[in-house]
């Protein structure tokens, strides 16, 4: 299974009063994910928004925390394409720690293929084809 | 069933460049939902981590997106505990639109009981009352 | 001087591990104080955005801390004008505690007026009265 | 003058309606410009908070954004320390483009020097050695 891979650090910002990442943020690292598929699979979701006015709109979203993260912690998101049509998709990620390589936590979002305004549309010829 | 509410307004802070609020931080209102259903209960959260070292642990978060919220939206975060367990606790959210009372968004966070280490422990007795 | 208040409440994603809330939502409270200032003043800068093409950008941000604020305390943000021109303006902030008024943070931002295309260009007559 | 340099891509989450960064994200960009300065330097911030017991509380903070910065877009944190003192230092940021090196951004942000309990302390002589 094909899979793109981002190297990020905790940031402080991102900790929380229990001293650990807040949860929210795993949702902005899938997303740093995704945007780094992209460019594995030799495009930029930034171009393609751009250009052919198509947005990917998450419909849904799901994380599963195993281990806390910490300020300063390097860990790597590995994002991969768990299904693909051709009006919606769904990405999987995984987090590990970027030393032991050991699953820290685990989620997908999925997606519908829109326009600018929100209205259902195919993903484009050409981007079907990076995906696939 | 009991649950609590809290009405908040989307800040600039939270769109993108979509025009819409990023979905990240639907699990931020939720986690202002849980500080509002415990007030809502009779008691704060921030007392029971400080005073009695107990930590409602993220374990999973799920969203289902169904309507985009703007800036400067009011809405309404609907928030009720939907499985208690002496270690374990389930929360269930609506994001609901303040005037249509239309449902925009909903999901659930799953929690484990710890102390302010980590480790797993029971809710204490005095907090189970208030959640029952 | 006529100012807007704004309450709010510090949120748990808002803490960092400190203990104390992260220094750069200080700029977004800000930004709510704008928000609210100019409902307080009439007309909603939302409005003005979307039925004017006109944005007052961020050209320059200042905070000084006083005290840490702490995860559920509750604060106003005081907002008023510091200087109005054509193409420019200042705003000013205070946080306060809610309940001793005790000054925690004070700063200001600088704003140019620009179309959606980040051009200069004058705030329209309209909005100019509301905030004289 | 010495500084460090960090790589930075603009997330998606840090966009907002008007299709730039918000504005408050540059504060955080510049504390991980801090964290990577002291990296830079030979020691780890994170350490130096974890096992001496020492924070470097923000009191002021500044910024100057001179062009906005988009999504997907390369930037570099450029950080160095502008004065220094037992109990309190300035460190001064610029925001660069990776490829024009323009400069985006700039800023700064003052500091004292606590314990966890936010009272006033001394740099460990083995940090203010770093430092220098």
């Amino acid at each position: 299974m094909d899979y793109s891979q981002s190297e990020l650090r905790v940031r402080y910002a991102e900790t929380d009063q229990m001293g650990v990442a807040y949860h929210a943020n795993y949702l902005v690292w899938f997303e740093v994910g995704r945007t780094d598929y992209c460019r594995h699979k030799g495009f930029t979701y930034e171009r393609m928004e751009r250009e052919t006015d198509t947005f990917m709109v998450v419909v849904e979203a799901y994380c599963r925390y195993r281990r806390p993260l910490r300020y300063d912690q390097v860990f790597v998101v590995r994002t991969r394409v768990e299904r693909l049509r051709r009006r919606a998709m769904t990405f999987a990620y995984q987090i590990l720690d970027a030393e032991s390589q050991e699953e820290l936590a685990r989620g997908y979002t999925k997606h519908v293929v829109t326009d600018g305004r929100g209205r259902p549309k195919s993903l484009p010829v050409e981007f079907r084809e990076y995906f696939a």
